[in-house]
């Protein structure tokens, strides 16, 4: 960030009077520019015993595989955005059964919420950011192909807890390592 | 947003290529300035069997009781996020023991965070954005006088959930009404 959205002026980096960070400042009109992290949201569709997965067409990871997933956008719930993420790149119909795992990555100010979601029907395909659209057994699962912890945590937490039918919320943090 | 903050030059409202909603788009360098949801951390601070609320300094709803809760930071997590509000709105200090309840405020692109917390010792006080930090046993709650739905729906979840000991996490979408 260079110049103020508000006003085209340039912007400085220091710390606000009563704040304790540093944040851009426009000291032409007084606007502060707070930077947040970003919610990406989506679902772990399951069809019997079996979860969908996407082929990535996009960097970053292109040509591995993913849970569908993206950023939150404003105006919608966290629910909401991980249906619209499913019907986007996996052309797929989902309801959701709840929240399920929740990531904190610092290193990139990041968040992500995966939703249990009942697949609907099998009627699936490419969506413009996937290659492939793929149901999965456990064992068929491309464990050295998922694009990030995020999936194979939550694969991972998915197939531990399906025995049990039971399936508590999992909160976890991902450190700097993209693979690990 | 009326100026691109990379390059100063105005902006306009489209949908750029490839997308399917309106972004802020700088014509002359290219960037799409998106816009996302932001994330509200904080604790239900325990101890025993009160709960520890902060009366409000500032807007909105100064003088109302509220769990102390604010936007997370890039670069930590919703943990530590709770854990840095709590100490900054009523300097008390908090272990953390688990996410409790998440809600979509899609009116005003916020998703909320709160973590149940036991409170360490009685050393706390109310920070720059509180008046008064205090206790309460459940009969002691001012359940007319509180900030926020969120605060409200937390608090009558912990309450109903307490005899059992079990906490399950809790999604929830509040909507446009600012009090219920």
């Amino acid at each position: 960030m260079k110049y103020c959205s508000s006003c085209g002026s340039s912007v400085t980096r220091r710390v606000p009077n009563g704040d304790n960070r540093e944040r851009f400042v426009c000291d032409a009109c007084g606007t502060i520019h707070y930077q947040n992290p970003k919610i990406v949201t989506g679902c772990l569709p399951i069809y019997g015993d079996q979860v969908l997965l996407c082929r990535r067409a996009i960097a970053p990871r292109s040509g591995l595989w993913t849970l569908p997933a993206g950023f939150l956008e404003n105006g919608e719930t966290s629910t909401q955005g991980a249906v619209r993420e499913t019907l986007e790149e996996a052309c797929a119909n989902v309801a959701v059964e709840g929240l399920y795992t929740v990531f904190n990555l610092p290193h990139i100010s990041q968040v992500y919420m995966f939703f249990r979601a009942e697949l609907l029907d099998l009627d699936f395909s490419p969506g413009f950011e996937s290659t492939d659209v793929r149901l999965f057994r456990e064992h068929e699962v491309p464990w050295d192909e998922l694009a990030f912890p995020v999936i194979h945590d939550t694969l991972r937490h998915y197939f531990a807890d399906r025995p049990s039918g039971v399936f508590p919320v999992r909160v976890g943090d991902i450190d700097h390592s993209p693979r690990r």
